[in-house]
């Protein structure tokens, strides 16, 4: 094996690149701006020029980077293609031919959920195990799998899109992005507690600290649930609970050796993952009651790192 | 590759096992009763006496045969080793290693819904894919997937435990083997079929002609449907909707290129099918709409076929 690699994580606003030792040292970070414009014409070789000048920079030859690894916020083939991207700007991009083509190096790209899930179980939370559940709560409930050591990404690029499990009872008045009315993400991302705590409220005359808010957010929600306000608990609970559901229905498809909960809501993890596991021990299949439910570790360097093992693994 | 290979399947009545060659021709099959007495000591050299039985009747050499694969009714581990099998009256029994010991050939062993969903994906109603999960709608529900042509297993043997998912919005006053009484398996098995009509048939005073039917089975109640009974249609639907739930949390997880349904129930898959797949595509997540559910093709074959698959797979 060569001694070093690059992991490369494409957003809509910057790209995040990691130079990597393969043993798993993290060298040097770097970022540039995404030009989404023209396109996203320019984007590809932009990062090769980046890779190139932090490889001159470092003094390394272009024979000792093993490649670059490629997480890109959208669904890959698994032939690194990309059949449009909305965020970038992108129509079907050949990305791993394209900047194999423009560095020489031998690329793997793949959806950024699931090369986050890989790099928390190489370098992050999940480093004790082999097979990860990765569930991540932002905007939406994002997820990913890594079973034995390698991203699953399923027939059609859709495995561990766990956000869209249908955990409601009845339908939601809301739409999820996906178009239907029962996915987890409608209750239980950061968006999702804010949607539980109106409906809270509205439902309810009782005083709340909640109602004082000018805007509500899931991190002011989760601070007035900490300090004991009781429509706020009950937000969070209803939050968690139907993610407790879905970890359970998850568990008993893929039957992974631990969760890993990342995004900006698992900052609230003293709050959250009691309740949580709670709802997940209650609805599991028996055999695969306390599988560990940890916090992620990474933040956002998940990306760059699980970028960078996904060209290990596939070399 | 040797030209031929053994699949066993054994069940708590009778062990099935198939001559093949390792191109998937069945040249014959056997059966021997499963001696579950002592403890079910001696059943794995009855099975290794067989096999040597067909290879003299065959006149085939050790040396050509490839090696064996067995399925099991209960969890295996990676390496073949069983933990408790109540019905074959095992504790733990290294049957790898123990019938590699007696036959002198390579042995793999896995669970038996496992085997039979490979089965299905080798020589079946799935062999046009590589990634499928079995649905078997017998007793209860199982279920087994198969991933890019290999058997998913999971971290503790419990990946496809789908038949305990939890599809019910509110308990039932059922209680599921496993101990919840929330599993898909409550309404949606041959059994659970009979335990929806019962409760239909108690929350309504609308004439059926399930009330005179002396014992409500599967069948019949499929074929009250059919006929146009206002109930038993009331209650196929429920098993089916449920059932069809169940599986598009399945997709969104796995994402597999089809779903293959067996047991006894699919032989109603003109009734039930378009039921279960109206329930499916209008739960899904929308990128996984209109996977192929097709009927199992092998029947009580798909363990034999499978088992044979299993050991081709890892040698």
């Amino acid at each position: 094996m060569k001694p070093y690699c690059f992991g490369v994580d494409i957003g809509g606003t910057s790209v995040k690149i990691g130079l990597f030792q393969t043993d798993g040292r993290l060298i040097q970070k770097s970022q540039i701006r995404t030009r989404t414009e023209n396109s996203g014409a320019e984007i590809l070789s932009d990062i090769a020029a980046e890779l190139k000048r932090l490889c001159t920079e470092h003094r390394m030859d272009a024979e000792q980077i093993a490649g670059v690894g490629v997480g890109i916020p959208g669904p890959v083939s698994k032939k690194g293609v990309v059949h449009g991207c909305v965020n970038l700007g992108w129509g079907e991009r050949d990305v791993s031919g394209e900047l194999s083509g423009l560095t020489g190096w031998a690329v793997a790209a793949g959806n950024d959920a699931n090369v986050a899930a890989l790099g928390e179980q190489w370098l992050g939370a999940g480093r004790a195990y082999q097979s990860i559940v990765m569930v991540t709560l932002g905007t939406g409930v994002g997820g990913g799998i890594v079973y034995e050591g390698k991203i699953l990404p399923g027939s059609h690029g859709a495995a561990g899109e766990i956000g869209h499990m249908g955990v409601l009872a009845e339908e939601s008045h809301y739409t999820c992005g996906c178009g239907k009315h029962d996915c987890v993400e409608i209750t239980s991302s950061a968006n999702g507690l804010v949607r539980v705590a109106q409906d809270v409220l509205a439902e309810s005359d009782a005083p709340s600290a909640m109602r004082e808010l000018e805007i509500l957010n899931a991190k002011d929600i989760c601070a007035q649930a900490a300090e004991g306000d009781a429509l706020a608990h009950k937000a969070v609970n209803i939050t968690c609970d139907r993610l407790g559901a879905m970890m359970a229905n998850v568990a008993c498809v893929i039957d992974p050796e631990a969760f890993v909960i990342g995004g900006g809501m698992a900052a609230a993890s003293e709050l959250l993952f009691p309740l949580i596991e709670q709802s997940y021990q209650k609805r599991v299949f028996p055999n695969l009651k306390g599988l560990p439910i940890l916090a992620a570790e990474l933040g956002n360097d998940a990306g760059i790192c699980g970028a960078a093992k996904m060209i290990l693994t596939e070399l």
